[in-house]
C-alpha cells in the first residue's frame, strides 16, 4: 500500500477539489459576516502559509493565536500548518499572567492577533519575533504573500497545540500531530459519533481557542460540510440568529451555553425558525436530565459526548439523539462509547485511563509526567461506569469524590439530582472535614430567580435515589459559584473556602 | 501524541469490549446457519491464531483460505492476521490451473478448505505444508489451541492479500496491510459513505474470496454491528430469506446480484418482509437507471459506489440515497465521490489515476508496473468525468472506447442504454474494425425469456440519447455472453470473435 501521510493538507485540499463553493461563514469581531467558500478559503491558508514561509518560519515553530471564532481563525488552523509550523490558540478567558507564562513556555515565535484583543495582547506583554494583527496587518501579509512551495509534512509533526489546566494545576501544553488530526476527524465523523455528512452545515459553539474547537474546523473541511463561525459573541440571541440565519443542522457546545439558548427559545417562542433537523452534540461537562427534556421540547435532538484537551479533544460520543435513546431510559444521558481506536480500562478507584492515536503521550516539555500510568495510558481523572451498551457514565472526578465513613460518595450525582429540582438554577457540592465520618458532603445552591430554598423538600427529594448518609447535611444558598478560567465550578476554591 | 498503530487487533477488540453480545449469524455451506457473537468470534479468531502460531506459522507467512461467506471464514479474517498472517482468500470461481498458478505465486504455506470444496483443492493440486480441512480439523485446531501470547503487530505489515485480473492479463497479487484496512474501514463506515451504525444489521452478497468482501468484516467489527453471512449460496431466494429472516439494514453486491433479487420481489409480492430501512450499495459494475426506479418501487433505497481491488477495495460512494438525490437527476447513477484521503485527477485520454493510504504502490513480486504512473499514481484504466457535486461517472474502460472517425464511443453508455428496454437482459457493445471508420461499434444482445428482437424500435429509443453515429450498426442476438473469471463481459474475446 501506498505510504501516504496523514496530513492536514490533504483534507483541505480535498475541500478545494470537490466542494470549492460550499460556505464558510464567520461572524466578525466587529459583528459583520463574512461570506467565504472552500476555494477562497484554500486560497487564503495558503497564503498565510507562504507569507510566514516568507517570515521565516521554520518547522516546527509555533504561532499563537489571540482570536475569536472568526474567519482568520480558520485561515490559520490549516495555514500555519500548512508551513509546516505549530498553531497555538491563546484562550482569551485566561488571566494575561497566566497568559504570559503560556506564551514564553511554548516558545511562541510569531503571533495573530485580532485588533480587539490587542489590549489584552499588550498585558500579556510576552515579546515575539513578529506580532501580526488582524486584519490590517494580516491582509497586508497575505496579499503579499507570493506563491512559495509548501513544505512535504509528515504525519507525526507537530501541527496544533492546546494548553488545559483542568480543575488542578499549572497550565499544560498538549501537542497534536497531523496524524493525530486527521484520525480524529475520520473518527468524530462517524454515523455513530457527530454523523456528519458534506449536506449539514455545522455552527461550533465551542471557542476555538479551546480544546480545539472539538477538532469540527478540520473535520468540516474533511467532508466538505458548510462551516459557520460565531465570531466573538457566544450569547444566546447571536447564537440563535445564526443558528436559524444559515438553517444550521448541526452544533455542539458545553450544556451551560445550551442552557441559556433554550432559556431564549422558551421564553420567545417562535422568534427563530430553526433546522427541523437540527442536532446538538453536548460536552465538557456532565448534564442533567432536565436539560434533555428541554431540549425535546423544542424539537432538537441532542446527544452526550466526553472529551479531554489530551484526546484532540474527543474520546467518547452517545449514538443516541433524540428521545427514541436505544438501550432505555437514562441511555442518552451518558457520555457516551469510547470512539474507535480509543481503548479504555480503569485504573485506581475507578479511574478512566485512555490510549490511542489521538491521545498525548506527554504534555509540552515533560511537565506532570503522573498524568500517565507506568504502562502508557493516560489518566483521565474521571471516575467512570459502563453499562450493558457500552456507554460510559462520569460518576465523579478523582479528585472529587466525597469519603464518608470509608465509602465514597459522588458529587457530581448529587449536583445533576439538585440540578433537576425547579428552584436550583447551579448546585455545587463538596467535601468539608468532619470529625465523625472524616469528610460529609455539602451543597452550595444558586436558586432561579424569585425561587426560596427549601432544604427539607431537597433532601426529601434526593432521598428518593440516594441513601440518607450519600445526601448533604447541609444545603447552603450562595449568590454565585467561583469559577475557572475554563468555566468549571472552581472546586478548590470552594473546598478552601469552606474547610 | 502515542505511537498507537492502526492493527486489525484494535477493531477485534473493540468488538470483544463493546459489543460482545452483538451476532453474527453465517449460513454454513451445509445450509445450517450458524448463530455466533462478537465475544465468541474473538475468541475462536484468538484460538485460530494460536494454532497457526503453534503449527509454525512465521510473520507475513500466507494462509490461503479456499471458504465461502461462512463463519470460518470470519475467524480466518481476523484470526490470520493475529498470528501475523497474511490471509489469502482464493476466489473459487477461477480455472484450478489459474488457481494453482496463484497459489504458487503466492508461495501460500498453509490451507484453510472447506470440506465441500476439497474437491477443487485437489484439481489445484499444489502442495502446501499444512490443509485445514473444515470443519473437522479446522475444529481440532481450536479445540487444542492453547493460549499463546500473540505477536505485536506493526500497521505496515501485510495483513490480508487478493488476486486480481481485472479483463486483461495475468492474475496479479494485491497485499493489505494493517493500516489501510483500518483507514479503509473508518472511512467506508462514514455517513456519506456505507453509512454503518453499531444499530445496523449488515448482510455483504459480496463473496470473502473476491475484493477482500468490500472490507465490510474489518468495518463491522469496528462499528460493532450485527454481520450476516450468507455462505455458499447467492441465490435470490437464498439471499431474500437471510434478508427478511434477519432484518437487514444495509447490504451491498453487484448489480447482477440485485436485479435477480428484484426479478423476485417482483414474481413474489408480499413473500419476504425486508426491513423498511434497508438500503443497498452497488459496485463493482455501472448500473442502468431501470435498476434503480425497480429498487425505488420495492422501496429500497440504493447508492452506487467504486472501487477496485488495487483499492482495499471502496475508492467512491455516493452519498445519494434513494430518489429524492441531491445534485438532480441522474445524480445517483454516478460512481460516487472520492473518499476522504483518496485523491483522483486525470491521466491520458481522461483515464482516472489515483493515490492514497488504502491504494496499492505495486503487485506481489513486482508484476505490471506499468499500472503505476512514474510519479507513483495507480491507473485505474476507467476513464471518468465529474460533475460540479464532484460525483464521479465512469464513462468507460480506457480499453474499452470505440474509435469512429475521430470520434471516441462510449460503449458502457450504449449497454446502460440498452440494459433498459424491457425486452433485453444482457448487453455489450464492442468495437468491430471498419474501412471507412476506422471502428464502429456492435451490439451483442441477449433477450430476455419470451422477447423478440427489434432493432430498429432499439435504434430509435437510443437515438433519444445519442448521435445517429454514436449508435451502433447492428445489434446481433446471442445466447449468452462470454464471461472472465470474476464474471465480467469477456470484451477481449468478443473482440478477437467479431474482428
Amino acid at each position: 500500500m501506498m505510504a501516504y501521510p496523514l496530513t492536514l493538507d490533504r483534507l483541505l485540499e480535498r475541500a478545494r477539489r470537490w466542494f470549492p463553493t460550499t460556505g464558510i461563514v464567520a461572524r466578525q469581531p466587529d459583528g459583520s459576516v463574512r461570506r467565504s467558500d472552500y476555494a477562497a478559503w484554500h486560497q487564503r491558508a495558503t497564503a498565510l502559509a507562504g507569507g510566514l514561509l516568507q517570515a521565516g518560519l521554520r518547522p516546527g515553530d509555533r504561532v499563537a493565536t489571540l482570536l475569536w471564532n472568526q474567519s482568520e481563525h480558520v485561515d490559520a488552523y490549516f495555514g500555519v500548518p500548512l508551513a509546516g509550523g505549530v498553531v497555538h490558540p491563546l484562550n482569551v478567558r485566561l488571566h494575561p499572567a497566566q497568559l504570559a507564562a503560556i506564551v514564553r513556555h511554548a516558545g511562541d515565535r510569531f503571533a495573530l492577533v485580532d485588533a480587539s484583543l490587542l489590549d489584552l495582547w499588550r498585558e500579556i506583554g510576552v515579546p515575539v519575533e513578529r506580532v501580526i494583527v488582524c486584519p490590517d496587518a494580516y491582509e497586508a501579509l497575505l496579499a503579499t504573500s507570493s506563491p512559495t512551495p509548501l513544505p512535504t509534512l509528515e504525519e507525526n509533526a507537530a501541527a496544533a497545540m492546546a494548553y488545559t489546566s483542568g480543575t488542578t494545576g499549572e497550565p499544560k501544553g498538549v501537542v497534536y500531530t497531523h496524524r493525530a488530526l486527521v484520525l480524529h476527524a475520520l473518527a468524530t465523523a462517524l454515523p455513530d459519533a457527530m454523523n456528519l455528512r458534506a449536506a449539514d452545515c455545522v455552527l461550533p459553539l465551542v471557542p476555538m481557542f479551546h480544546a480545539n474547537a472539538w477538532g469540527i474546523p478540520y473535520t468540516a473541511a474533511m467532508i466538505g460540510c458548510k462551516l459557520v463561525l460565531p465570531g466573538a459573541a457566544f450569547d444566546a440571541e447571536s447564537a440563535l440568529q445564526l443558528l436559524a440565519q444559515e438553517q444550521v443542522t448541526f452544533s455542539a457546545g458545553v450544556p451551560v451555553i445550551w442552557d441559556r439558548i433554550l432559556d431564549a427559545l422558551e421564553q420567545h417562542p417562535g422568534r427563530w425558525r430553526l433546522h427541523p433537523e437540527l442536532r446538538v452534540n453536548l460536552g465538557g461537562a456532565p448534564a442533567p436530565e432536565a436539560l434533555f427534556h428541554r431540549f425535546d421540547r423544542q424539537g432538537i435532538r441532542v446527544h452526550m459526548g466526553w472529551g479531554m484537551t489530551e484526546m484532540s479533544p474527543v474520546g467518547a460520543i452517545n449514538p443516541n439523539f433524540g428521545p427514541g435513546a436505544q438501550g432505555g431510559h437514562g441511555a442518552r444521558l451518558r457520555q457516551g462509547r469510547l470512539l474507535p481506536l480509543i481503548e479504555g480500562r480503569a485504573g485506581d478507584s475507578g479511574e478512566l485511563e485512555v490510549r490511542g492515536p489521538w491521545v498525548a503521550d506527554q504534555y509540552w516539555g515533560g511537565a506532570a509526567p503522573e498524568a500517565w500510568t507506568a504502562d502508557g495510558w493516560l489518566r483521565t481523572g474521571d471516575i467512570v461506569a459502563f453499562d450493558a451498551q457500552g456507554l460510559m457514565t462520569i460518576v465523579d472526578r478523582a479528585h472529587d469524590l466525597i469519603r464518608s465513613g470509608g465509602e465514597w460518595i459522588s458529587s457530581v450525582a448529587l449536583e445533576n439530582a439538585l440540578l433537576g429540582l425547579p428552584e436550583i438554577q447551579e448546585a455545587a457540592v463538596i467535601a468539608v472535614p468532619d470529625p465523625k465520618w472524616q469528610e460529609r458532603p455539602l451543597a452550595l445552591i444558586v436558586l432561579r430567580p424569585g425561587a426560596a430554598a427549601d432544604p427539607a423538600a431537597w433532601r426529601r427529594s434526593l432521598e428518593q435515589s440516594f441513601a440518607p448518609w450519600q445526601c448533604p447535611d447541609r444545603f447552603l444558598p450562595v449568590a454565585v459559584l467561583p469559577r475557572t478560567p475554563t468555566g468549571k465550578i472552581d472546586k478548590r476554591a470552594l473546598r478552601a473556602q469552606f474547610a
